[in-house]
């Protein structure tokens, strides 16, 4: 795998015990793919700093960008600073620029307000519009807040700031099943490396196909390619449409 | 992290890349929270056998059940047989009953249709009410196909051989935001570890709360006891309301 694009690691016991339906990672997942960064992995975990800790890790060694949603705040459940702290082998630091803002806006300043204010050593502040409350990023790390309203917010600040490289896709509709067009594919994605080929069955009689093929690379010749060696080794009638 | 429960391993470059919408990871946690198995994490990774492999032991590291979803067919990408194979350290051995199924209703049996009938050696099918494809298990992981009516028919399959302990719940609406309900929150939930606490604030004008309070254990008293003490430490007109 190479290690371009980003992962992604959610962090929510709320997810995982179906008190909220996670839409933080399939909005991440669809903006990725329109700006067209590539998404290595997806991780849904508890609010637990140890698990929190091996996950971005791991996602570190995926891939240059990493964004985690959840856990970030004042209560004790919020431990994602924390956790991306130790990731990086970094203290804990309470950051100037933030204690200025949560006190501007806080009625009366608890100590856990504050809290607020802690981010990993090496940590810096994106202005956020349409909030007061920043973006807060260290070493290509995206902690954005699971609230689903400033995760979007969020991402698109975060987005805005990173080049990617669009996709070049073609799908085919096939009317064989995938077990007659499994030895072609076989052979393409065998001799094209750099090309995606997916096959995906659908068992639906009120669809016209039994099975659709993608294929998609960075450019467009090879996929064209790609393409019409898998037509090559099918027979005539068996692409219904290529889009 | 108790080792009981389940973990989960979506592989899909499908998912990842936004070419569909996963729906087996939501309906897994819904049912598994539903039937009171916890979930421990989900995982959506690519079609790659390394990346499999790595998180279907993870997965087994962290509870005793593991359900995967997609990379079982006969085309190229399906290669989750040979890395949960690779993870428990077996031999991909070819199953004979399933062999006859496949031969069955196979039109013209080809080579691509009986890598259908490969399975970790030591696998074993269970029948599967309302189609003709069992489902495969070894060692308590469960290789469940991405299609998701197939997904969903044979998780009903699994969990009716599972057994879950119901969680208790009690849901607590407040009208203050999180920083004034940290301190109590903070000295509750380390008092009480066996007690699952969690703090959701919405930011929402429309809501008459700004943050949600949820308290779970197996068990009531404990429930009860923790939601007094919450109570106990907040200002009288805290609570909006308790479910």
């Amino acid at each position: 795998m190479e290690r371009t694009g980003a992962a992604a690691v959610i962090i929510g016991n709320e997810v995982l015990t179906a008190k909220v339906v996670d839409a933080n990672g399939p909005l991440l997942i669809r903006r990725l793919r329109e700006v067209g960064i590539p998404l290595r992995s997806v991780e849904i975990i508890p609010d637990d700093v140890d698990i929190i800790v091996e996950a971005v890790a791991r996602a570190r060694a995926r891939a240059p960008y990493v964004f985690t949603s959840g856990g970030i705040g004042p209560t004790h459940d919020d431990v994602t600073v924390r956790a991306v702290a130790l990731a990086l082998g970094r203290q804990v630091v309470r950051l100037p620029e933030m204690v200025e803002l949560v006190r501007k806006r806080s009625e009366n300043l608890t100590a856990e307000a504050l809290r607020l204010a802690d981010a990993p050593e090496g940590a810096v502040l994106l202005p956020q519009e349409g909030t007061w409350f920043p973006v807060l990023t260290v070493d290509n790390i995206f902690l954005l807040p699971g609230v689903p309203q400033l995760f979007k917010l969020q991402l698109e600040t975060v987005l805005a700031r990173l080049r990617g490289t669009p996709v070049h896709l073609c799908n085919l509709y096939l009317r064989l099943g995938e077990s007659a067009i499994a030895a072609v594919l076989d052979r393409v994605a065998l001799d094209m490396p750099h090309v995606a080929i997916g096959s995906y069955p659908v068992f639906d009689a009120t669809l016209d196909y039994r099975v659709k093929v993608t294929v998609e690379a960075a450019e467009a010749p090879p996929v064209e390619q790609a393409v019409a060696r898998i037509r090559g080794g099918l027979p005539a009638d068996a692409v219904l449409r290529q889009e």
